[in-house]
């Protein structure tokens, strides 16, 4: 069954009540600012309908979920073996940013969503780019069908001044060969996507793609090869949730991927992609309320991939 | 589309070059006599049609599917929470035998398809019900409607006497009060579900429910709920492939558990159950020909979940 | 200088204000039981002289202690490569009773002195002598003079209860092959050798051999060769005192070694040996007051090997 | 007894055909082009008298032994409780590079001779000193008693080029807090302190304060306490060779620090500080031939600290 607006509004109004459970991000003063009564969903269908309600239209900070679009966009530049000698499938059973696993696997992350695997994939834009942040920008305008999206320089700069950690894994991988670029350089894009600000209408558009076999929305032609979609969304089912995917799976039964701004984006593949939007995390790092929201929506529309 | 016995044939035909390339299991001496060029693939639909080919009527050790069986059992005898407080729903990241992550999370297994989740829920069977071996037994039977199937003595004994690792998780959780009753009657109720010799077919048919919400060949009633059948994909989506479950994910896109005498079950929700065999094992513990002849299938009748 | 009975009851008086800032050992009831106010110290000179003040005759439970003796009996019954080759001589960084290094370096245990080395001890002592409990009892009696000495079966019971996380320890190595015997009748006596009841004179006495050579108090024979004994002290101090071996060379300066009924026997090569007893327990579980003895006799008498 | 210098000779006799069973570091051409079969030992007397045979007077890279001296240097300019709140002093259980513990452990190396706890000490320098490099120099010519000892600037711009392993430490530390300074001209004052080029005489001479109650070689004054020279003994016995402090205490039985250079500093306390130089390493980092030849000299003239 095809979800109405009335029926999202009122999955928003049963999960409100979860607000004050969570913890909004506060490593960088610029997350920690945000309202955390925040709260929206929105479905984007194949054909590009978009129903939705609550806080739409207005922008965050996606953080993580730009891990996605960067790996979509080494796809479409290296051959799968570049990418995978390099980086792992696995979920990774630790923290997002732990590096225990990192240093007694020699250097080869788990996978791209955690931290590691997404600086060794924004290592590779850098390699083979000139200029990675302009055609990540470029990219994520196209699919959105949004020119206006910008970096937010702020956000960049003060996730800059808190990059001790990430600098510290980048440093581990290129000790062990796997990284070749200066770090800082890498640093500072690798932020900068994290820093994009979109709306849940602005995602649900994005990932639209992963949801008809790699075809963005109004284009004619794939970004990703339609098993290069299915193999993105069997990596998002396993790894795509930090230390929660299995029990988001459990839950939602959706592929999906979160970000420490509050935001989940969510396939039902070959019908659609969906954004739910609330800044409280849960100890995993996930939008609380967001989850619950989706795991209601998933229940009250029969879908699940199981 | 469908497939049929030819097309299954021609898949048996494209692996069987694989033998050699993995190695049969060899802890236990009745494990390591297995013939390695067992190969064998059997589809169930849900209205029972069996399509198969190769040796799917030949019996062999199930071992780790039991676990699925044993899962299935407790969630029909306990309320979730019971279950879900003493084991995870995560990804372990780790070898399906490793006691680092359960030393560091206080005894909670990660999840139940590696061996301390599959011993606390053998636990649990051991608390509740009279006679745990008969009552699998009969479940197992029921739902392969195969009323000939039996334990073999032989391979539990002899996991028996190989069974000082799984005493010590035993053991480890019991330190932390995560195991509730004797050890050692335990460990032989767990090696005799383990032992179950089984066929592609009876896999096949076993698990038709988890392609029917719930409803087993054959019955009138669901032996779980769609929900809980829902989760249990998931589950396996997640965790059912050892430290493979994000490979299996990518190449097959289906739930899945593997065996180490070489079985793999798959599920295709609302469709069929699928079961392969072949006794070399990837270095995850998987079945390396299984793998590479569901991965052909999936592709061949265009199924996956993402 | 040498110590008097007055400098020795000023020490106490300086440290019993401590008492109330440890923690006595509770995980089993006889331990738990103790009065959190005994204190004593009692030096023994090479020449048999006894110095002590305080509670220096009363028994308490000497516990980890007596991990110095099983190894003394194993170190005259076994040719160094067969003890050194099951069980290392390094400090190991982690808890006394942490199974994540056992795990990672294949059941060969770090040093005789945790959990997981006393253990491979006793299994030596198992595997050679036909009454390892009678022997180790004989060799206690004779080496403190004190015919009167005995295990304390409610204790080493208690113990068995509580023998979980033991027995894990024991089916880990046994499962790498590092265990020969069945594990609970090497529980059995390895719990009978902690649960001996000694007073501080009767450690004193019966550690005298290290500080004079080999030479046991009143022997005519040395019990372990002069290097033996040298290489002892070095075990105790590097790995003596759990995870606090470093802090206690640090203040104290001499070879040593805690239990957690709250005795420290210290080790002053060719002059003395001392133990001190305080049930209190500091974080790293030894006797927290009895450190502060320690620390101070050490400087007032101006004696640390450093 | 005291070693003649005939008796050193022979020791060196002794060991020399150990050569060849180690391996010198070759992580940088600098240290890689040595000639393995430099063998060399040096005994200074705390009246200065200096007994040496073999390659005694020419310079080697001494590489971690000049953590001992940033160490002398940071005690002489800090609080006590300012440097351990920082580092540890128990011994790691891990590789010297090993970033594991340190995660685990909040970013407190575990103690000041592992290169994440020798990180911290150039951090404090950085933090007090205006010019840090000048001051070591100072220090290091003053107590060898040789005022042309110089930095070696290839070998210090070698180990740069070499530095993303201890850059990830020291953005690790960072990332809790415990690094105050910008990494980068930390680890170049780190890395010069290691390229230090000494031969065992200028060592032997330098490290007599600590066979001396804190008084260097000709010196008035003490340059730490007497407390704090047998401190730092303490920290040499328990965590000066790496992860293999426990065989070097039971085959040794003196404090002593070692550099990848494959020297090793050794002190009797009361009596003589002693270098050997062999530039093979044994599987923990340490001179093979150096620690078989001290082992030997301990023996001959009757001196262990147990």
């Amino acid at each position: 069954m095809k979800p109405t607006k009335e029926l999202l509004a009122g999955i928003l109004d049963e999960v409100r009540p979860l607000i004050g459970q969570g913890k909004v991000a506060d490593y960088i003063p610029a997350l920690a600012g945000i309202s955390a009564t925040k709260l929206g969903i929105a479905v984007c269908y194949n054909d590009g309908e978009i129903i939705q309600a609550g806080d739409t239209q207005e922008r965050f900070s996606i953080q993580s979920i730009s891990k996605v679009m960067s790996l979509t966009l080494a796809m479409s530049l290296y051959e799968p073996e570049e990418i995978w000698r390099r980086v792992g499938k696995e979920p990774s059973g630790h923290a997002f940013n732990s590096m225990i696993q990192l240093e007694l696997e020699n250097g080869i992350p788990r996978n791209p969503f955690i931290n590691a695997g997404a600086l060794v994939v924004s290592d590779l834009l850098h390699s083979r780019l000139a200029a990675p942040q302009y055609r990540m920008l470029e990219l994520v305008r196209k699919l959105s069908c949004n020119p206006h999206l910008t970096y937010d320089k702020a956000v960049a700069a003060s996730e800059m001044q808190h990059s001790d950690r990430n600098a510290s894994i980048a440093y581990l991988m290129r000790s062990f060969g796997n990284f070749e670029n200066e770090v800082m350089p890498v640093l500072t894009n690798y932020f900068s996507y994290c820093s994009l600000n979109m709306s849940c209408i602005d995602l649900a558009r994005t990932f639209s793609y992963l949801a008809n076999k790699g075809l963005p929305l109004g284009a004619k032609k794939t970004i990703i090869s339609q098993t290069q979609s299915k193999q993105m969304n069997a990596l998002l089912a396993t790894c795509g949730l930090y230390d929660g995917a299995g029990e988001f799976a459990y839950r939602v039964g959706m592929p999906g991927k979160s970000g420490v701004g509050g935001g989940i984006v969510a396939i039902v593949p070959g019908e659609m992609s969906i954004t739910v939007w609330s800044p409280e995390l849960d100890p995993s790092g996930n939008s609380l309320a967001g989850t619950a929201a989706l795991e209601l929506l998933a229940e009250r529309i029969g879908r699940s991939i199981f």
